[in-house]
């Protein structure tokens, strides 16, 4: 009743595990964009909120008012209609690069705004920039005009998009705060649902080389992601997805646009094109273009076939100042200066490459960020990866390492050497499409 | 093992439950200290020990970081043994002002720093400072030399005096983190130990006069002091008192300091002397001067008897600069300009005196503090409070009321018309003294 909510109450009440009203969550955000709440009293409650939870209804007051704290798209301009996807990230996963264009080819506009992540490897913005001339820092209106005219767009987070989040995320990284399931749902919803898309698909990945290490948190995030998008008029639907090898044979950023390019030719290696069909049957059916999954894969294999999605890839490049050569050829990327295999200690069976220990090595390159101010090194990281399973003979490579440092290309030999297992019988990896939630 | 100890990463153990190592916590109060935690981080990791705990051993490792944070008294100068005194606070407790002559001159040491508080009333140095000339800023080494001295001193809360707890509380106060056992007990014992005395009772009041609403929670907390005072080597004992009706017969600061006069004469009011003898007792007890209540009680009453706990308050005002002639002639403590008596609406017996209602109007009328930069008027206040169970006559008074300003009068005579209630049968107070915790 009272027109002012003093901080220190609303951080009580929660902390006693109150659910909080509408005005209090907004109180709290508006706090964090406009100062009104001190840095002090905003960990405070975030402490309290991952200690005490919160219910659905509050996650999606704070999901929304973090997305109302700035700039929401109107993208009303564009006539097909508009979907996107968001992954939790793993290593390798370089899907929305390719995955974009393949919906855009299907008539479903892709509007889509990304962080750059604080990874061990780059996040889709990296990997973007790899291309010689590449923008992704468009204002809102040339993101606009893009979207009607191509049908497709990937640019990063703007200063004006969800400015809570990004206060309210530094503040969680340095007080153990990050791993809560209502603030990763408002962090990653609000900025979603800001940039003007109408459906959704969420790759909530689980396993050692994902944010969740663990499948039944994974399931937990996905379902306050799907019910908070959905209560706020997005449907959306979230693919478990395994991430305990790396997906595909790449990592690193010029690597992986290098793979993503395959993947458009119909080159892709088979795990991550499971996993770009299972989410891009998921976007057709929500955008309403296709009626059932096999009619979206057949979609969806066709615009590969006819070449449809890789021009759409081409067009997206000369639309953001990019140099569209490199689909031609890829060696127009960035280069490392040493590339050196590693050789097989024995002849056998790939019993494991592990996701966390391929990343560590990537990140000890360059390709990735310890803190939020480390520059990427675009050309670094590791190709030809074997996959679990598969033979190998002794002194044949396990993968390429790309270095521009001897001594970090020691490092990262030593790294990888440990991660990536020879044995006797072939490793089986784990099933990649887990439960579809939503 | 590692050298360097993240703030994030501490903070994520007690969010996540687990106990702090000593180390660890003396990275959380040196952060406080010198600022290598920023506030934000400190505020989040009070949220995660407020509701997540500490145990004992935490809270003993948290205690003395904090204490040794600043400046620790060495008192092995003083001969006699030293003991000191500490209450959570109530309304009209002026005990300290009578009781610690009252020790001393029984030949125990009271070496006593006290907070202001933020309370509804003024602290010990408040009500000291009503006293012309008193000063209670002395130095580290005038308070040294004064306890060796004349066996008492009573001073503030030096700035060099658990600075990390100076920091914390303010953060606190603002974040909802105030209520907290082992945080509250870090924050009495860090500055109480500090001050070099010998032994230490606690004054832990419960009801709805005191910070502890309850006599579980009361218990808790003087369990949680006497367990680290005794760890740390410092024996403690707390009594639990019962504080709902306010303590004698007066509530203000120079008014208090009349009635401490009186308790020192020999005419203190029944309910303040009950409680100053319980304390006194088991001060003696501890300090090895008496070796029975009943002994130490004996040589209490004989200082006031033979007027030696009236020199020795004396002697306390000439030392550190205030006006004796205040102990012979009360009307030169400050004096209100309007004084005037609450007349009972009938006759009947006292049903009720709200220690709360009762400190909310002393708080109007300028007895105390809203926020830590407001200014107290020593001469306002309450006195000739009538006492719950009293019979009164229509119209005869229920108090005084000691005002400076016409509409705080008012205002202070509606409220305490609501807290004192006559009616037909004589209520009963609640038993003052309850369990001796240590």
């Amino acid at each position: 009743m009272s027109p002012v909510l003093f901080p220190q109450h609303v951080i009580a009440k929660k902390r006693d595990g109150g659910a909080l009203t509408r005005e209090e969550i907004e109180a709290f955000v508006r706090g964090a964009t406009d100062g009104s709440w001190a840095d002090y009293q905003l960990t405070a409650m975030l402490m309290a909120i991952f200690l005490r939870g919160m219910t659905a209804g509050e996650t999606a007051a704070y999901t929304e008012a973090m997305m109302r704290s700035g700039f929401v798209a109107d993208l009303t301009n564009v006539k097909q209609p508009k979907a996107d996807k968001h992954s939790t990230g793993g290593v390798g996963d370089k899907v929305s690069l390719h995955l974009a264009p393949m919906v855009a080819a299907c008539g479903v506009a892709v509007p889509m705004i990304s962080g750059r992540g604080l990874g061990h490897t780059g996040g889709t913005l990296d990997k973007l920039e790899s291309i010689p001339g590449f923008r992704v820092n468009l204002s809102s209106i040339q993101y606009r005009e893009q979207v009607a005219r191509i049908g497709l767009c990937l640019i990063g987070q703007t200063a004006e998009l969800a400015p809570a989040d990004k206060k309210l995320y530094a503040l969680r990284d340095v007080t153990g705060t990050v791993e809560s399931i209502p603030l990763i749902c408002g962090s990653i919803l609000a900025k979603k649902l800001a940039e003007g898309t109408d459906v959704l698909v969420g790759d909530v990945k689980y396993g050692r080389g994902a944010f969740m290490k663990d499948q039944v948190r994974a399931r937990e995030l996905a379902q306050a992601l799907v019910a908070v998008a959905t209560a706020m008029g997005t449907p959306m639907r979230a693919v478990l997805t395994a991430m305990e090898e790396p997906l595909g044979r790449t990592v690193g950023n010029a690597l992986e646009v290098a793979e993503s390019i395959e993947c458009l030719k119909g080159r892709g290696p088979a795990d991550t094109m499971t996993v770009t069909y299972a989410l891009g049957e998921q976007m057709l059916l929500l955008a309403k273009v296709a009626k059932t999954a096999a009619e979206a894969r057949a979609q969806l294999e066709a615009v590969i076939a006819d070449g449809g999605a890789l021009r759409k890839f081409r067009e997206m490049i000369v639309a953001q100042g990019g140099d569209a050569r490199v689909v031609d050829e890829p060696t127009r990327l960035p280069q490392a200066k040493l590339q050196v295999p590693l050789a097989a200690p024995r002849a056998g069976y790939v019993e494991d490459v592990d996701a966390l220990g391929v990343a560590l090595a990537a990140l000890r390159l360059g390709a990735g960020r310890a803190r939020t101010d480390d520059r990427i090194d675009p050309a670094v990281g590791v190709s030809g990866l074997v996959k679990i399973g598969e033979r190998v003979a002794a002194g044949a490579p396990l993968c390429v390492i790309h270095a521009n440092d001897a001594t970090a290309l020691a490092e990262a030999a030593v790294l990888l050497a440990k991660a990536i297992t020879v044995g006797d019988t072939p490793g089986v990896a784990p099933r990649l499409i887990g439960e579809i939630i939503g």
